[in-house]
């Protein structure tokens, strides 16, 4: 029999770091059961001890996911690991995964520790979280630049005191396939008690080498873990990205010779979950999930391509999740047939009042446009996942005007704290205009970082959905907007943004 | 002395094949250009003899560019290299690519030709080839797919008849790195002229290893040529990305111990003009050009990333064009300024009154706008340097309101052949109603298969750049906009995609 491989997917810590993906604890959630819809073997829902919000996120998941392990980050210290334990008590199999830096580089500059204190800390870390949890991980951050006899040093001994996974980050993604690989392959041979863990791979993307170090970390250094993220995201250039991994290995079987337990036809909702929950865009042309990625699949026919499909194309369409047939619903579909679409998208909404609001939603769109398309769907679902109770600001109306020689204006109606407010701003261009207006009552002096919109089927018939971030304070955020009207879109991708804004947090930063 | 890597771009051919990524003489000659400046060895500028669009724009690229070998790709027949030939006269330095399928699927199905038939054109063609030019490069499509024992066989023959470059395509992106680089070894040892040639890799992203495999083909095979895209652009999942792999080999020296001519101070400017040609967006997590490349220069500011940036940092941003200060002039900046800032970001025009007219637009936009950024600069170049000589229709002006409640309306004016016509619409947005405005009259027919919006440089007070992507009988094409107003810059871009969609030719599909 083949050797499992495990998929540990970090979306939701180290993607979620990545400046400007910060998602609400109720997206988290939401992203969490598309994981363990996906059977991602283990999430790694985020990091407990970096704030309340983190703390809240990470219990909210573990007592609500059954099927994957549950796994919070921890720096190596007690009371990091104390929190991450707590916020873990309700999850079916958790693990706590607790790192400190290990490179020369990192111990001088970031930790001001010695080699010897460094190892200390790990030891007596591992050995205290094994008091609270059966499963725990130990990563050396930036694993793959420290110094190999340290490493092989540290290593031993957190497995000896009962780490059962042992993950060795390529922190800042200076690895190449061979040298990652035979790295891990020396560890192991080189640690007296390495077969007593499983090793993992975790790699960085800053050389476009994420997914083949990660391989290579598997079939040459003989890991059996891999650490990666929907769409890739992460820091910088992110993360090993889960889809590209994951279909690499069930293509390439007769490579690799490994089980994957990923139901890869959820893969492409994932990818269009987080893309819409963070604002962070697929490229057409990124591998599995991108718009061209599967030339049959793209909406553009082209006489050769599908002629030969089978002659350019390595994996099926339909295996991650693309379908056929596009347009599925229209204005004369009941709630059943919406229902049931929901449950082929892979989407499950808490309770039957969410999917009524869901679908009134639907009802209502679907009276102004006459095709509906997967997205569509999703994006209402997506909206309606938001939770709206207690949120500063909401959208009331909005009237703009523009034309060629004049300055545009616009004046919008929403809410602050539950009471009306009307405004009335010029600007640049309507969407400015709109922005302005709001900006005139809130005042929150917030940066405004990032503006995109994408028509959500492609034509500008359906509805354009917007991202705005915004930068306060140090911090960032994305708010999402849905609408015919790319103008409304954009002003409720605002307030959406700054309610998100309201709700303070100073977060710990850490990096894999 | 280290040997020298070749840097093959193929941009303007494999990535322009991409659906929806088709440019104008006019855009492959700008990138021409700056891929002259990012030195280059070889630019593939197209392919000839698929249609007369392709041979103009090959002609254009071979008696413009004075520092790159320009290459024309052509199946293996006779009149295909002829007319490759023949648009090549003007070049400096000309190079014939010629290429025929060589695996038993592609045989079979595709060219429904025996082995030893393509064993024969493959021999004449580069033969033919030889005889026109010094400088011929030989590629078995889908040859990692091929037989090894036939592939040694033709590979040989090519050799032997004057193939000076030998590419070994992965065609379906199929490949493994240890594999890929050990299969072009084992050509490179049992063909007994192997050293003839210098030889290539050509990887697809599918896996998402693209990068990876042609290094592992460099380094394990032998390979000294890399042919590569800007983005990765290219069908499906795309090609090799040229910043990712450059930048990896000029990181890695340690490893690599080659040399590269690049002059990676281009990359960006290179990157965003793709980018904006062609409208596929670089997703934020992109290695090397993607936003969030680089924490420090993505507009963030998080303390804890700027206090450790070299320990998480193995490149440095300005090295590929990211400048620390990204306001750059305002609306008192004259033309010296304007011309210098140019230079710096690597843009050259063609004449003085491109100069001028792009000064005056800058202006313009000054006026309108407090602070402008690179990127407008970028913009205004980018709207400039398309030839609006002989279009079809030209956006005059515009007036649009929207109100909730209400249906959005658009009234537009527009030139057609230089007629100015005003039309009225109706639409589920304004940017819809304009839309709707222009098709009234044009009645193109077109599909809308992509609409999207990036603020140039984040705020809504800036330009926005808004891509519209039709599709008419099998035909894809892009059209690009840019306007403070999003509504302006969608009709603009709308215009500029019904010119192209005028311009009709039928190009025959060639893979690599």
């Amino acid at each position: 029999m083949a050797d499992k491989l495990i998929i540990f997917d970090t979306t939701l810590r180290d993607g979620e770091q990545s400046p400007g993906a910060s998602m609400t604890k109720d997206e988290k959630l939401r992203i969490a059961r598309q994981l363990e819809r996906l059977r991602v073997d283990v999430i790694e829902a985020g990091f407990a001890a970096s704030s309340n919000g983190d703390f809240d996120a990470v219990q909210l998941i573990a007592n609500s996911i059954k099927d994957s392990t549950v796994c919070s980050l921890s720096r190596a210290n007690d009371r990091d690991i104390s929190r991450a334990a707590e916020a873990l008590k309700g999850a079916n199999s958790a693990r706590i995964h607790t790192f400190i830096a290990t490179s020369a580089l990192h111990m001088e500059k970031k930790l001001r520790m010695t080699p010897d204190q460094v190892f200390e800390q790990a030891k007596q870390s591992v050995r205290f979280a094994r008091n609270l949890v059966g499963d725990v991980e130990f990563s050396p951050e930036d694993g793959y630049r420290s110094d190999v006899d340290f490493l092989c040093r540290i290593l031993e001994a957190v497995i000896a005191e009962g780490a059962t996974t042992i993950n060795v980050p390529d922190t800042v993604g200076y690895a190449i396939p061979e040298l990652y690989g035979n790295f891990i392959k020396t560890l192991r041979e080189r640690i007296p008690n390495s077969d007593k863990a499983i090793w993992s791979v975790h790699c960085h993307n800053d050389l476009g080498m994420a997914v083949a170090n990660s391989l290579a970390g598997v079939k040459i250094g003989g890991a059996r873990q891999i650490e990666c993220t929907i769409n890739g995201l992460g820091e910088r250039a992110g993360n090993c990205s889960l889809e590209e991994v994951v279909m690499a290995v069930k293509t390439r079987r007769d490579y690799f010779d490994l089980d994957v337990g990923i139901d890869t036809h959820h893969i492409l909702a994932a990818s269009r979950m987080v893309s819409q929950t963070t604002g962070f865009v697929v490229q057409p042309n990124k591998a599995v999930v991108g718009a061209n990625a599967f030339a049959h699949a793209s909406g553009i026919h082209q006489d050769g391509v599908l002629k030969a499909r089978d002659t350019y194309e390595i994996m099926r369409a339909e295996d991650v999740g693309w379908s056929a047939n596009k347009i599925v619903l229209g204005k004369l579909s009941g709630r059943n047939a919406f229902k049931q679409r929901l449950q082929e998208l892979g989407v499950q909404l808490e309770s039957e009042s969410d999917v009524n609001a869901a679908f009134t939603r639907f009802k209502e769109l679907a009276d102004r446009k006459s095709e509906i398309f997967d997205e569509d769907i999703l994006a209402v679902v997506g909206d309606e996942s938001v939770s709206h109770d207690n949120e500063q600001y909401g959208f009331v109306s909005l009237s703009q005007h523009s034309e060629t020689g004049e300055r545009p204006v616009a004046t919008i109606v929403f809410t602050v704290g539950g009471k009306e407010v009307k405004e009335t701003s010029e600007g640049n261009g309507p969407v400015d205009a709109s922005l302005k207006a709001i900006e005139t009552h809130v005042k929150s002096g917030a940066e405004m970082v990032l503006y995109s919109v994408n028509a959500i089927s492609g034509s500008t018939e359906s509805q354009g959905e917007v991202t705005v971030r915004l930068q306060n304070s140090g911090r960032v955020v994305n708010g999402v907007g849905a609408d015919p009207d790319i103008v409304v879109a954009s002003a409720k991708a605002y307030l959406s943004a700054l309610n998100k804004l309201q709700s303070k947090s100073d977060r710990v930063a850490a990096q894999g």
